[in-house]
């Protein structure tokens, strides 16, 4: 959907003339009182639920959550999903062209933030008639939209559902954001991030921002289970107990190679001003830092319900830092309910199915859909 | 010290005609029985004590436990540290001549294990005349060196004294080791590891390795205690609660000063090809993995009595693995002792003074002293 703007930006500068990809499931009732939004993470995009027709292995990247019959079930809600500003999956961003300029932003797309996007979300339910939100839910990034809807937008949101997320990132998580940026920023390839115009792409920055993102969303202990150290060669039907390779460059271990392979895939397809943008919007979300850091002050501004859900073996986005907003808002006598999950997956335990995990929120999208005529 | 060899090394490969840097402290006493060996980690050298003569900031980097009256009294003990094969600070490594071919070894330095650095580390001693040690030590690679002494050479240490370390690495830490070489060896001034000739240093490379690393030396706590979300705004003296930049480029957060200087530093000294070298000797040190993955069964030939030391916050070499070589020990009914010390700094607490740390590895020392003529 296009939209003229401008839209003002935390930042200071603003964006006109932009788009905002979506897709939706299910249908908006008469009273257009079941609408689900769903935010996404680093490098997902609108489309949440479903196949595209013909397209083999295009399922939505929350089809297990989020369908017909499912724990957000498209039958009763209307589920909308949107692509952020900035992301590169059809929404406005750095590989669009800038319409004051002629010239594809790159490095010139404004930086956004977590309530920017919330701001165009807002905008685009505005466009689809839609005044209040039953539900606004996401995991991870996708969670800090959630709760910043409750906070800039209190009284369109009935229900929050944040899941793996953090009031804010710790210093070690901005810390690998930074490392994954230098990475990209210092590829010759980059260009000062105009490299769109001399025809080439980071890759080998992208690769290794992928690789350590990687490392983060898993468990110390799902990585063993998975990986071990198994070696490549036993993997390719060598001799078990088959002896190293005693090399420094080529792959020696199974892990290695699924970093590889992972690194690579993402290379091809994601674009880096936008890993930059979006890791960015991740160091910044801060709720907190307008009250003195006091997140229950923050906090006292929702008006909605919440669930949160976090899982035990995530150290990037911990449980603890779920707990601190279980507290901050039950210091405002706020209605929450909260799950903490023992799956071993670690932070991509979000993303997976876990038997626990869809139940709570299928008995939470359950009691939601009490609350409206269906 | 030059060595003719030639030193047969694991992977098929010998090297001849090397040098080992090494430094000493204190005094051999009359039947050579004083003698304790430090082993160094990644980016560590010879240089364990003391200062150079007329150069600023030159201690040695284990400089609070080793010398006269510390906890490695060298008023008592004669301390040997040793640079090992591949390393950068003046044994023969890849910026060196290969003497065979007339050129630099560069990336054709041959692969260098933890077993193969403990042959080495016992011709220097042969060298020396010194047949049995008092003690083997070091941390976290310097851990695996001491442990490895005991089996490949159990007759010739009396004591070892393995600080944060491990039986081998896990997933994980070969995940985080390989996202770093191949940051090294894809940056485009790498020339497949014999960029000397080339004039060029992949310092792109070397600084993206070093802040990975340095995360991992770090616990969570004590990087949210030092830096936090600080902003380096606020560092440089601007008003406090000053706004963020809104850069994806800048530095923002004081972590990430903190992190690209420490990278830009060591891009300046360290050498890439010893990079590679170390980080893989690090994932190919597996004692077990000739015993059917048993560690017990490979630590049954250690004679040696046994000092393990972890740090609770240390989640590269997590306590955990520690207790795994300590349960390896006891059941061959070695003698162990073992401190677990609550220390906020992860990983680099070896490193750093604490009083309960410093204290168990002085008492322990001092039982070890008990045991020769002073």
């Amino acid at each position: 959907m296009q939209f003229a703007g401008p839209l003002a930006l935390r930042s200071g500068a603003s964006i006109s003339d932009y788009t905002l990809a979506y897709e939706t499931y299910g249908t908006l009732n008469a009273d257009r009182s079941n609408a689900v939004l769903v935010c996404h993470a680093l490098n997902a995009s609108h489309h949440v639920a479903g196949v595209y027709q013909g397209q083999a292995r295009s399922e939505g990247w929350w089809d297990n959550m989020v369908g017909p019959g499912k724990p957000v079930d498209t039958d009763r809600f209307f589920v909308i999903g949107v692509n952020n500003l900035g992301s590169c999956f059809g929404s406005t961003g750095p590989m669009h062209v800038n319409p004051a300029t002629g010239r594809v932003y790159g490095a010139d797309f404004p930086v956004v933030t977590v309530e920017d996007w919330v701001d165009a979300q807002a905008a685009l339910l505005d466009a689809l008639g839609i005044e209040t939100l039953a539900a606004v839910m996401g995991g991870s990034l996708g969670g800090m939209q959630a709760l910043s809807w409750t906070l800039q937008y209190p009284e369109r949101v009935r229900h929050a559902v944040v899941v793996a997320s953090a009031p804010n990132l710790t210093a070690e998580n901005i810390a690998f954001n930074e490392v994954a940026r230098r990475a990209i920023v210092t590829d010759p390839d980059f260009h000062g991030g105009h490299f769109y115009e001399h025809g080439v792409v980071p890759k080998r920055g992208l690769r290794i921002a992928r690789m350590i993102g990687h490392i983060t969303y898993l468990s110390d202990d799902v990585m063993n289970a998975k990986f071990g150290r198994i070696l490549r060669s036993a993997v390719e039907g060598e001799a078990a107990g088959a002896d190293y390779r005693y090399s420094t460059q080529d792959v020696e271990f199974q892990i290695e190679s699924y970093l590889r392979y992972q690194g690579d895939k993402f290379s091809e397809y994601f674009d880096a001003n936008t890993y930059l943008l979006i890791t960015r919007a991740l160091d910044y979300f801060d709720p907190a830092r307008n009250h003195g850091g006091k997140l229950s002050a923050a906090l006292a501004q929702a008006r909605a319900k919440f669930l949160l859900v976090s899982f035990k073996t995530d150290w990037r986005f911990s449980p603890a830092r779920s707990r601190e907003i279980v507290k901050a808002l039950l210091d405002n006598s706020r209605n929450v309910s909260y799950a903490e999950i023992d799956a071993p997956h670690g932070h991509d335990a979000f993303l997976l199915d876990d038997v626990r995990y869809m139940g709570v929120v299928r008995s939470y999208f359950e009691r939601v859909a009490k609350e409206f005529q269906q």
